[in-house]
This record gives structure tokens, C-alpha cells and sequence, in this order.
């Protein structure tokens, strides 16, 4: 029962024969093949319109060149307090950029307001050379909660951002289960909501390591060709990357894979919500549910092996867990769960 | 017939299988998994000795983090002028470093000697603040021209290093080539002849994008993991890098793949060495010829279909070409090519 | 009327004077010369212990510089959220450190205490490489906000920080103000509280240009010389800079000085503070007065030429200014500033 | 007797004097005084075009902040081999630049020719993202070897350089010698050979501290101001540092002090030609004399009390020195020094 991410499960078996079948015989290397000149047709044809796509092995990789590339070293990076980029990454975004700073803004639910961006833009100065100056805002979808920004939510948020002259990044390390969610197209969650730039995960969602870097303005890739070489994320083998990206995207497997996920985490949080001394501390809007669980029933999870991470320090005999359900998760781990907390 | 790279060819079967082996089943991410275990006591007995064991996806990923392991900002690397970390990696060692020196000496057949790095010290002063200060030797194992050093040569390059309190690391792209052509140990190649850090590569051998980084003193490891990380280069499901050097190693597998990659590049060497006019520029000692070739004879093997990179601008009718050989290059190739360059 | 910054008046006419007799004559560059081998001396006599000394001809350099020898680049800086560093240096300190991160504290009167610190590490978890590590806690005497710490309130602070293995450095750009104030000796006010590494400012109180770091345990200066030249900041007529700082020091003129500015501010908000509608806003410990104003009084004493910066933006009528007394501040400035603010 | 360096010798009484003048009442900090504003004009007339002007303390930090505004990460910098900014600055321009490379190319008497960049040039690949991209050259002026390069040669290299897409910077630490001896204007041997950028010293000729950087396409400055500042290289009391400045231009006392530092050179070097021997090494363009002398007259020298730098290791019982006058080298030490090595 490994609900400690959706990062410990392996790959789909359709994403390894792809792997396989690429394997064979000689291509150019460094991207110059064909699977991933592939990839810009149907990334395009996925959010109708024109886009320059870059494929790399990390979500940190995809982040931090993604934030570097719309960035000067003397620029602001807004984010949620609890955001990956801020958190999770030891600092990445600043390495990459040369030290630009990321500023941490507290809100509910792990997502941020226009009214939050705003009150924080008001500390900095437009051409006050002793500031950092305000240049991208990034927004998690879905968030670390686990949580869902809507398009209108976006779009507020990059219109604000935009009149601030900022880009607008949106981590989808978790997009795949974000968009399950929602009720929209994947044009809608993004650049018509105003992002310019995703960072569009798959490993967490059942590739091996694929995150493609999308620039929904292609001209604003600008030099992130260069900075992913010296950073050492051009692979040589790049097909082997971009043939898990293919096969993600194939069949629309990408967003079956992540309502099937994101069906276990409603289930486990529906099931949870009605354990006595249980309580769902956030709305379940992806893969991830958060849960008030009390000490001792959190132990006798454990002793039967549940796997999962505590996220805030115990308080008043309960602590804060995350459960993070996958593309693989069992659904019997779900009901397993869900007995040992009833006290089965 | 692709003789343009060895990262051109892809995958072992075996190694693909590894990784459908690795993909079922959930397992801690970030190298908290059993098969990335494994590895450190599988290169410590390849090695003969306690190691740390760091496997990373790209060769310059793993040359430009254990330099900057080895390298504080202010250092100069000593290096061939030719060499990878020097030419072709976009200025990786510099930036993973911020802003140490790259210093290229000139050497016959891509190869440094005592005398020339001695020569080059004699520039820089101990103490002297102005000067970047003599930090690290990097020497590519097989090198650039795919020549080899001798384990006596790598530890007179040693001695003198270490003799200025340098660390030695070595760009091992192709260490099995190099290994295959030796008639020696890894642990002869290498610690024994004095090397502290080596890129232990796996990708143009056969494996999809999977290297590692050895340090023999584990100790001097220091703050790799975190300038890994820093880096964008923890993966999070690491099992499926590190299935690749599981596989990558068993039962000798690697070596084999290397000797067969040299045979062919023998072969090409001693046919294309008995075809008029053209001329082998440097001693085959890996899986690489550079051959001068007259400029009719490379336009009749480019029009039939043979791939491969110009190294120097033509001169007097002949151009200087490198002919790379790979573990899975066909052998019909080799004869194909030679065919066409006698006239046929 | 200039209470804008302290940094708004020029300097000593001494100072200017021991610039002059330094002028004359041929000698060593790059502080190999007498009067900065002088400063060591000087330096190490007045704190009481031998010190290392480094001077710089900036704040942001003197802080930056101190900073990137103390943390790593993976490394966490825990300072006030107002503080210079996390504020007003444009991002220097992640430029230095290569990406480390600040780590912006709230606290009453810009001041940092054991329970705010130790409830920030709690997010933090040593060795966890996806997490930034702490690494130093930086200190700013006085505060931003013109507060000082008693050497008790550093020692707690400092105490805490060497539990959990981090440095404590301390922004002393008014550590002269702050000296003046508290009724202890230099050494009182930093090393024998637990403060590795100072930022001893010179340029407010009186110098053209000129900051010493001093490094109370000389061995932990590590490479700073590497860093301050990599950085652009060692002058080569450094005789102009230590003149600056020997003139700064004799005859005890630095604490002189202070006393005066510190004097004056007191002056002012005791004033102010008897003003219907004006508020003291913080405890008056140094060079500054932090005040809520009416905005018609702002007004009347900005058309009288008193320059000075809002601190916050306007709410319910008032807003909240900084005023800043300095070394040279005419005396008659405050009683002309208090007669405009009481409406004449 | 010291011919060590030009930054030996202290500063020009009347630039102290301005400093003097400079350090009474208050003023905007930062740069926003009105000696600041004033060298705009100052330099514009100067050079007869609108410039943008920035003053900084440090010929390294004049040449490293410039050469990182006009490169990116991935460009490559051409310089000669033996320019400051390839030796002598500890590789501040890699950390500005954050971790661009710096091509260090031979050519006689420390200067370049369209040639020996061309040849550079050929080794680079535009649009090849392994590679460093050409992006900047820089030439020093006068060059290391105190040799000068006329108008016409800058903009044969200009010429070259723009046709690459590559920007013109020019490290004039000595400029003021340089152009003393070259018979034309500022803009001559600038702008009008194709310089973009100029780092314009007046430390060696006579400054405490003050170099500008000169843009003279005030749009190519770009973010300059920002990385001055996260450089640590905006200093407060600016005024300091731009009266300096200010002295130094006027009434033409920077050119009339290089003509007389330039004189003695020129003296130094016919005395020298002239004693048995003694062989002056290269064309005496400047304030510095490159000689072989034998062993025995160095040693006599120096048991006088000579002092300067042996510029490489002995040969044949020669040794290659470097003799640097100044704008305040007593004319009684050329003649002493000549009467010593003459063997009196």
C-alpha cells in the first residue's frame, strides 16, 4: 500500500514498448530524430496552436530551465509558499537563473488569488535598482494539495500578471490529473487562460523520467536550447525520451491514466471522510488527498503497511498525511486502507 | 551506414528488458530503491574497493557535477584543448562550477603528457589571488581522437597532479572501449593509476541515457547529492537509470559490447589504411578512426548513403573525417563503407 | 533637511584628510601595503581577539561576500524578513552563492528571536537533499527598522543557530549606531555572542566608501580572498579603502560619531512623539525614527524640503515614514523639522 | 624605484582635492547626484555621441559587468591570450557571465588580427548548441604588453567581429596611454572603429578607485545597472567615486598625465636599448617597457632598491621584465635605474 507519491510507481508497459521499439537502429542523436520532430506536430495539435516543445528528464529540470529562460538574474519569481519550485527543488530556480529569488506567498489551499499577487507586487519597485524585480509568476497545477486552479482562476491570475509585465508559468508536473479534473481542453487550462509557458509532466503520471517543456509563444523560447545543453539535459539518446512523451499522448492515454487516479483518491477521500476521527483537510481535486488522521490509527496503518508521508507535525492527537494515488495504484489498496483506518 | 556517432545506435535489448523488469510495482523514488542500492556494491567489486556510486542520464550532467564536486570557483581545470568538457559541452564545467577555468593544452593525438602539464603550471602561482589556482586534471579516457592512455601514463599524470594538490578526474565516455583495448583491471585503469573521480559511462555502449559517477573516496563525494539535485539531475524513479548499469554490467556485458565496437573500428582502419589516398591520422586504439580521405572519395560515400563528421576543414584535396564504430553498428557496414572508398 | 539615509551625507573631513596622506608615494597594490596590514592589528586590539580583515567598498559587497564563504550553494540563510539582505541588495547574496536561498523571517521591530527561528528550521530536515540546508543565520545590528539586540538577545540567537551546525553572521552596515547604544564592548556585541562573521560598516557613519569583514575565527575566511577578487571587489589602491577605515577607528571617532547620530534621532522622536497625531512606531535604539504621520503634516514638511521615504503605504490618513539622522546631520535640521511637524 | 605596476603610485593631489570638495552637505545616494549626472555630459562631449555612462571601483569589475551585459551563459569571449581577462582576474568574467567562455587567442606583441580571430572563428558553429556561441570580443587597449593598436586596426577587428554578430569591448585600463600616443580623438579610436563598450580606467593614471563604463549605444546597456548592483558594485556615496571621475577629465589633465607617464616609458626604454646586454622585447606603444636583461644586472638592480616583475621564467641567462611608469614615477628613477643597469 505505497501511497507515499505517485513518483514510486514504475511506468505503463505501453510507455516501455515504445521505449523498445525506438531502440532499434540508427538516428541523429540530440533530438534530430524523428520521434521527437513528432512531438512538436502533436503537442501543437493537443493545444491548438503553435508550439515549441522541449523534452527533458526532470520535473526540477523542466521547472528551473523553464523559470531561467523567462527570468533575469535580477528578476522575481511569485509562487505559492508551498510550491515545488520553493520548496522541493534545493534551490534550482536560483541556481539556474544566477539568483534571481523566488518569493513565497501563503494561500489557502495551496493556490494563490489576484488579490494575494497583488498585495505582494506592491512591495516591489519598477526599476528600483535595489529590488529584485517582479518577472514571472508561477502557478502549480495541480497544486501540492492537491488542489485545482479553474481557467477563469488562471486567467485572473495572468491578467494580473501580464499588466505587470511577467510571464505566467504554470508547473504541471501533475497537469495530466489537473485537466481530468477540469471540464475543459487543454488549450483552455493554459494559453488561453494566459500561461506562456508549461512545464508538462509525465513522469508522476506513468512515464520512466519525460517532462516536455511547452513555449506557447515559440519566439519566447529564446535560448532555452543553450541553457538545457549547459545544464546538462540535452540527452544524446533524445529519442528514448521523446518515445515516452509519443506514447504518453497517445490514444489519450495521458488523461485516462490520470482520472483513474484521481477516481482512487475520491474514493479513499470519500471513504476516509466518513472514518470517525478522520477529516479531509482540502478539497480533492487531483490525485492527493489530505487527511487529519489520529495518531493511533495512523500507527496501525503503518504496522500493516501503508506507506505515506506525514506533513505537518502531530497537533491535538492527529497529524496532517498526504496519500498520493497513481496511473498504478491497486484499487484493493484502496479498500485495504480504508478497513485498517476504520479499525479493521 | 551511420558512422556519425556511437550515440547514434540505441539500445541492448537486454537493457531495454531491464528496464520492463524495473517498471512494475512501487519502490522508493530518488535512488531509495533496491536496484540503485545494489549498484554501489556492484561497482565496488568492479572496482576492487569501496566506491560511491552516483548514476546520472547524461555524460556532461556527469562530467560538469563531479568537476564541480572537485573544483571551488575559483579553481582552473587543466584539460586537453580537444577534450569534450572543453569543446562540446557549452560551457557546462563553467557553469556547474560558477565560473571556474577551463585551461586546454595542446596534445599529440588528443592525449596530455607530465611535460605539457608541467608546462602549463608554470603559469599559475600558488596563492596568487589574480590567478585561478590549479584545481582539478580531467583526462578522457578513451579520448577524443580514440586514443588510449596507458595505466602508466594516467599515473605519471596523476603523480604530477596530486604532487600540486589537484584532483584527477576522468571523462570516461568510453572508458569500455578504452578498458577493452587495455589489457588490464578497472582498478588499474583507474584509483590504482591515481584517478579520485570518473565519469563511468554507459550511453554510447549501449545503454539509453544512464551514467555514473564514481568516486573512489567516497569521502570526497562531499555535496554531490545535492548539487545533483541543485541540478535537476535526481530523478525521481532513479530505479530505471539504474537499471541500465545493473544491466549494463552483468556478466561482462559491457566489455564485450566495447570489443566488438573496437574490432570494427580496426577493421575499418586497416581496410580503409590500404585504399589509395586515404591516410589513418591517428593510432585506433578505441572504436574511432580519423582518416583523411580525398574529397571525390567522401562525396561517393555520402551519396551511397554513409554518414559521418567532417573533423577539420579540407586541405590540399583531403579532409580529415571521424568514423565512429558502435556496439551495434552492423558488420556489413564496415565492409559496405570500405567497398565504396576503394572505388567500387 | 536630509533624512532620507545616512548614507545621504558625504564624510569626515579626517577621513578625506588620512585619503590625502595616503596619496603620496609608490607602494604594494592589493592591500599588500602598510596601512592595510595595519588594520589587522587595529582591528583584531579592539575586538579583543585576533581577527581577519577584509575591506570592501560596499555593504551589499561586505554582506555577499561574507555570505558565500559561509553557506553553500545548497545551503539556507535564515535573516528577517525586512532585512537589507533579503531586501535591498537586489539579489546579491543568491548571485554570491550561487543560488542559496534566503529565508525571510517575520518578527516584531525588524528583530529575530530563538522561538521564530527554531519554528522555521522545524521545516527543514537535515540531510534531506531535496530541501535546501540551513546553513547560516544573519543578524542585522541595529535592525531595519532602527532596533537594537542586546549581546543576550545574539547569544540566544547564536546559540540556537550552532546547535543546528549553522554560522551566524551579522549585518553590522550601523553597527556603530547599535554599539553606541548598548553599554558593552565590541567583542561583548559579537564574537563573545556567538557571531562568526561581521559586517562592520564604516560608509553611514562617515567614510566615503569603506566596510571591513571580519572574520572572528581567521581559519573559517576560507577562500573570501578568492571570492572579493572573482567578485570585482579588490581595489588595487586598497590604501584608500583601509585609510578610510584606519581614520574610521582612531581615536575611538567612530563611537563619536554614532553617539551624535543616535542622539539626534532620539532628539527627533522625542519631539515627535509629543506632536498631536504623530505616533512613534518602534523603539527609537539607533540612527532612525520610524514614525506614523498625518499626511497633511507629511505634506507640510516635504513643501519645506524635508526629504524622507515613506515606509508603507497611506492607511486611514497616516502614513508610516523612516527618518534617518547621520554623523553630519545639522542639529539645527531637527528643531526645523519638528517646528514644520507641529504646524509652524 | 618602482616600476612594479602603475597602481603603485597613490593619486593626483587635485583628484583628492575633488574628493575634498565632494564630501560636505547632503546629496542622493546611489548615483543620483549631481556629479553623477553631470559625467554623462562630460563623457558624451568626450566622446562626441549621447553615451551611457557607469563609474565602478575596479577595472575587473568594469570588464567583467560589461563583458556579462553584452554575453550570454553560452557565448564565447575572444580575447588574446595574455589580456587581464584571461589571467589576471581570477575569471571574474566566467562568474558575471555565469559561466561563459573566454577564448584565449596568441598573437604578437599581445595584439589580435583579423586573421587570428578569423582562425578562431572557423572552430565554432553558429546554431550548434554543443558549442559556445561567439558573442563578444574584447580587446585591450593599451595591450598587456604596453603595445597599442591603431584606429585602423580596431576596425578591421570590428568590422570582423560585427559581421559575426559578435559586440566590440574594449578593456582601457590604460586608455588614457593609449590614445596619448595614438594622434587621434576619443571617438576616433572607439566608436568610430567599431568599439561598443568601453571600460575606461583612471585608477593607474592617477584615480583612488574609479573606472566608467562607457556604452556607447546607451540601448546596449541593458540590465547593467541591475548587475551592478547584485554585484555589490553600486556603491552609496557614488559622488566619490564620480568626482574622480569628473577631475580626471578635466582640463585634459588624463591625457596630459599618460603623456608624461608615456615619456618616461619611451626614455626608460632608449636608455635601456642602449646598455649592453639589455633588448627591449617589444614596441614601447605605452607606460610599460618589456625587456630582456641578464641575470647579473637584475640582481644589481634589485639590491638597489628596483622594483618590478619578471614577466617569464630566465632563459640563455636573460630574464623578460616589465618596467610600468606613471603619472607620478620620479624622472630621477629612470635615470637611476639606467645608471644601474648600465653597471654604475
Amino acid at each position: 500500500m505505497n501511497f507515499a507519491s505517485d513518483n514510486a510507481y514504475g511506468a505503463w508497459p505501453e510507455i516501455v514498448a515504445a521505449i523498445g521499439t525506438a531502440a532499434s537502429g540508427a538516428v541523429s542523436s540530440y533530438g534530430e530524430d524523428a520521434i521527437t520532430a513528432g512531438l512538436r506536430d502533436k503537442f501543437s495539435a493537443l493545444f491548438e496552436r503553435e508550439v515549441a516543445v522541449f523534452p527533458v528528464i526532470s520535473g526540477t529540470a523542466a521547472n528551473a530551465l523553464a523559470l531561467a529562460t523567462l527570468t533575469p538574474q535580477h528578476g522575481a519569481i511569485f509562487c505559492h509558499a508551498e510550491s515545488h519550485i520553493a520548496v522541493d527543488e534545493c534551490g534550482a530556480p536560483e541556481f539556474f537563473t544566477h539568483g534571481a529569488k523566488l518569493v513565497g506567498l501563503e494561500g489557502k489551499d495551496a493556490k494563490l488569488t489576484p488579490a494575494i499577487l497583488e498585495s505582494a507586487l506592491a512591495h516591489y519597485h519598477k526599476g528600483f535598482v535595489h529590488h529584485v524585480q517582479p518577472s514571472c509568476l508561477s502557478v502549480t497545477q495541480a497544486s501540492e494539495l492537491g488542489t485545482v486552479y479553474t481557467p477563469g482562476e488562471i486567467a485572473a491570475l495572468s491578467s494580473l500578471a501580464h499588466a505587470h509585465a511577467m510571464n505566467v508559468h504554470m508547473d504541471g508536473a501533475r497537469f495530466a490529473n489537473a485537466l481530468a479534473t477540469l471540464d475543459c481542453s487543454p488549450a483552455e487550462a493554459t494559453w488561453r487562460a494566459g500561461v506562456d509557458v508549461l512545464s508538462f509532466g509525465a513522469t508522476k503520471n506513468g512515464a520512466l523520467g519525460a517532462e516536455a517543456v511547452i513555449f506557447f509563444n515559440p519566439k519566447e523560447a529564446g535560448d532555452f536550447e543553450y541553457r538545457r545543453k549547459k545544464g546538462g539535459h540535452l540527452i544524446s539518446k533524445m529519442r528514448f525520451v521523446s518515445a515516452q512523451l509519443d506514447a504518453y499522448l497517445e490514444g489519450g492515454r495521458w488523461l485516462a491514466a490520470a482520472r483513474r487516479a484521481n477516481a482512487l483518491a475520491t474514493r479513499l477521500a470519500e471513504g476516509l471522510g466518513a472514518v470517525a476521527g478522520a477529516e479531509i483537510a482540502h478539497p480533492v481535486g487531483a490525485n492527493a488527498v489530505f487527511a487529519r488522521l489520529p495518531q493511533a490509527m495512523i500507527a496501525r496503518l503503518r504496522a500493516q503497511g501503508a506507506q505515506f508521508y506525514d506533513w505537518s507535525p502531530p497537533e491535538a492527537g492527529r497529524t496532517l498525511v498526504r496519500l498520493v494515488t497513481s496511473f498504478a495504484t491497486p484499487q484493493g489498496d484502496i479498500e485495504k486502507f480504508l478497513m485498517i483506518a476504520r479499525g479493521g
